[in-house]
């Protein structure tokens, strides 16, 4: 099954607690592609590069089966580049430089091989690019994801409402939720938002896991507890990559499959936080992946008696 | 199998962003009572109360199984009395009065019908207090489970240090395992403690759920998603005495029963957070608590192939 990942593709410069790194590829559908590119084929990337993103990134990307026909190059201008330090609790962090560059003019074409693919990844991007892409698609998609963040909502919020209502997964963290919302507590957040478009709607809590509503069921995917977290960079992209990745691999879009995408999401978030930028993602094999997942199980498994 | 629950008998008054109520039965070992006496009995009550306390309340706990000959009654002095505000997430709350009244000058005595006990439940109390019934017990017993807090490791960390090497299992907040063990990742700060005493670390993260840490093995149980928490008070003493209680009524001390005692704990806690002070501990049936254990599968329980 074929995803289509809409996204940023970047370069970052991160500071953490634990160290420092001045210039490192980044963006959101780098991220999806490394992560979904495990579980999927092919990725059919859309998105803007300046002339300085470096070859063998493409390469590597192209290795594992990611279609870069929809990656516009511009030729005179570098690439979208963003600068951040993140806090002790590695789960807020301050932008420090947010230089669009490339990303200031970027006007997303779906490529004709793309039409028909079964799965669309909206990275979180500007509204009204997103909306763009929808509506290129000749087909609808069998499933739509959506990732946003608390800017659009402050800056473009008709664009998102009407994004809003055509998708299918909504994928945001808790504050997000509560702003887009009006409400404090996330079963509430999750009764307003969907009310708003999307039939099911994933909380991202960081470190303490994540929610994924839907009617009115609810399910419920811990973080694994890790000894080292370097760089938190990139892990919600890891996360959506790893969630659509499976979706697409086993084309199935149940309530119950969702919850086993969450877990697989949760792995690759687990695994992208272990080194800075997508490092981690290019190393593990399927054996990692398949003994992190072993460790999602044994996290949370326990025999109930009824009292 | 009978517990010794060491604690606090109280009044408390309480502000929530969602009500406030002047005065109300409250305390450590109240809860506990609650909590464990739905799962096994004994409850062998250690305390101190005074002039005021309701005999309503003594009756309805001795109703529970909940044994009073260890609860000290002092005739001229009123009752430990705390008050305290939560802040919007209620997950953080500023005290805002404590009189220690008959507490200042407690001096816990164990019953010598209380001799023989299998299980002990040291509800958060100075470590000196907590040693002392460790000490007057002719047998020890099979399980020991402390509860503490930041103000003991501020103010009597050699006694709490003592204490610590006596006790099985330990009950503490995410922010005092990092106070405790001085490191900040949680799976640090569990490697760190496991070696002052316990076998088994239980952080308490609220509304994140909570870890269980033995050995190099980590179980979490998340919380509930609640629409309507009105009140955190008692939360942590109704899941120590969910946790202990289950233990108590299987007789199994186990890894695996742990993980089991832990989600009857939470259930414990879910239901506590519903209503102020312990009046939905009072309220609940067998039923409301195996249904409650079942949503608990359903959150959590996922289908995982390997990819």
């Amino acid at each position: 099954m074929a995803i289509i990942s809409l996204g940023s593709m970047a370069f970052d410069a991160i500071e953490t607690p634990f160290g420092k790194i001045d210039k490192i590829v980044g963006g959101s559908a780098t991220y999806v592609a490394y992560a979904a590119s495990h579980l999927a084929h092919p990725i059919q990337q859309i998105s803007i590069i300046g002339n300085d993103f470096p070859d063998e990134e493409l390469n590597e990307l192209k290795k594992r089966g990611v279609d870069m026909s929809g990656v516009e190059i511009v030729k005179d201008q570098p690439s979208f580049f963003w600068s951040g330090k993140y806090h002790l609790d590695m789960n807020t962090r301050d932008t420090l430089i947010t230089d669009l560059n490339v990303l200031a003019n970027f006007d997303p074409k779906v490529p004709d091989n793309y039409q028909g693919a079964e799965f669309l990844m909206l990275g979180n991007l500007m509204p009204s690019l997103q909306l763009s892409v929808i509506e290129q698609l000749k087909t609808r998609p069998k499933l739509i994801v959506l990732d946003t963040m608390n800017f659009w909502m402050e800056t473009a919020m008709e664009g998102l409402k009407k994004v809003l209502l055509k998708v299918d997964v909504l994928l945001i963290n808790d504050s997000e939720a509560r702003q887009l919302s009006g409400e404090y507590a996330l079963v509430k957040c999750a009764k307003h938002i969907l009310q708003m478009g999307p039939k099911f709607l994933i909380i991202k809590k960081g470190e303490h896991g994540a929610l994924l509503f839907h009617e009115d069921h609810v399910f419920f995917a811990p973080a694994l507890p890790l000894e080292n977290v370097f760089d938190p960079t990139g892990a919600g992209d890891a996360f959506a990559g790893g969630f659509i990745g499976h979706l697409a691999h086993s084309d199935d879009i149940s309530f119950e499959n969702m919850k086993t995408a969450i877990i697989v999401g949760s792995a690759m978030a687990s695994f992208c936080v272990e080194k800075f930028g997508p490092q981690k993602l290019k190393e593990i094999s399927k054996e990692d992946i398949n003994t992190r997942l072993e460790e999602f199980v044994h996290l949370v498994n326990f025999n109930i008696s009824l009292v």
